[in-house]
């Protein structure tokens, strides 16, 4: 659980990153932004800052705010109901992100780990610069690290419901 | 039918929107931009530049250049098989867009059309500047012109088959 103070802090470091990418919010997108420290207490370690633009039933779009070396844990997203595991596509739209999927581990990856190394397990690097991007699999373990002057990520997807994820991690918990 | 200069030119202008709006894509996104002119020979009036980063069977992103009041020509999206006709949310990224969907027509519209003016038939605005969004439920009628500045708009939808697409125009040819 973070403190409204810092959750302001970070909204308002968020809408810096923004503005250097050239990507424009409104304000109701500014005040409603998700800042997701996985219940973990250290948001600029291992946290997240989405701006939902949509998730409906078919589709679900974001952009992910990521400040320097922050890491989003690693997790997968499972069937829900009837349906397959939410597929996303990840654009690298400012900065750098490390991608980490399974497969192969990456000799000297690029990704550096200060908290709870112990669960991310998969480390077949993808490397994402601006304009690259990556679709996952639905159900694939993944997790992604910024590098060293942060990123933005737009995600593009299948329905979002962030409450069914599985982390590797027992102490996260997505939604409050 | 435009030629390949053309083609190669106006990938060229919508290069440089694109710069001007901060937006990355891959050389190979370039090569592969598409320049519609719907079969009526005047792309710079009636057309539009896309650029598709994703589409699979459950989503699909684009990212949509337009020239200077360049017109998207009415259109609606029809059920495909047993599927729902595709929904989609456009997303104003950099200039001003204006859209119209069916309703109550709104009085002073900013478009202004030079072209084939009786197949545009909806004229209820809505105004797209930076930041600003609209999701149109499936099988509406619209149609979309930039401002004199031109424009970028993400657009983010469920899967796409542009060949199902049913314009008001009889000239119109989507694909060739």
């Amino acid at each position: 659980m973070i403190t409204k103070e810092k959750c302001e802090e970070l909204k308002k470091k968020s809408l810096e990153i923004l503005k250097k990418a050239g990507i424009v919010i409104t304000d109701k997108e500014y005040k409603e932004m998700e800042i997701a420290d996985f219940g973990l207490g250290m948001p600029e370690i291992i946290g997240l800052e989405i701006v939902v633009y949509e998730n409906n039933d078919r589709y679900c779009a974001k952009e992910l705010i990521m400040f320097p070396r922050q890491v989003c844990p690693e997790h997968r997203h499972p069937p829900v109901s009837s349906k397959p595991g939410k597929q996303e596509t990840f654009r690298c739209r400012y900065g750098e992100v490390y991608l980490y999927v399974s497969g192969g581990k990456t000799k000297n990856p690029k990704a550096v780990l200060k908290e709870r190394k112990e669960y991310f397990t998969v480390w077949n690097e993808i490397i994402l610069k601006p304009g690259q991007q990556y679709t996952l699999p639905h159900n694939t373990l993944h997790w992604f690290q910024a590098g060293d002057g942060g990123a933005i990520v737009s995600e593009f997807s299948s329905s979002s419901s962030d409450e069914t994820d599985i982390f590797t991690d027992p102490g996260i918990k997505r939604v409050e």
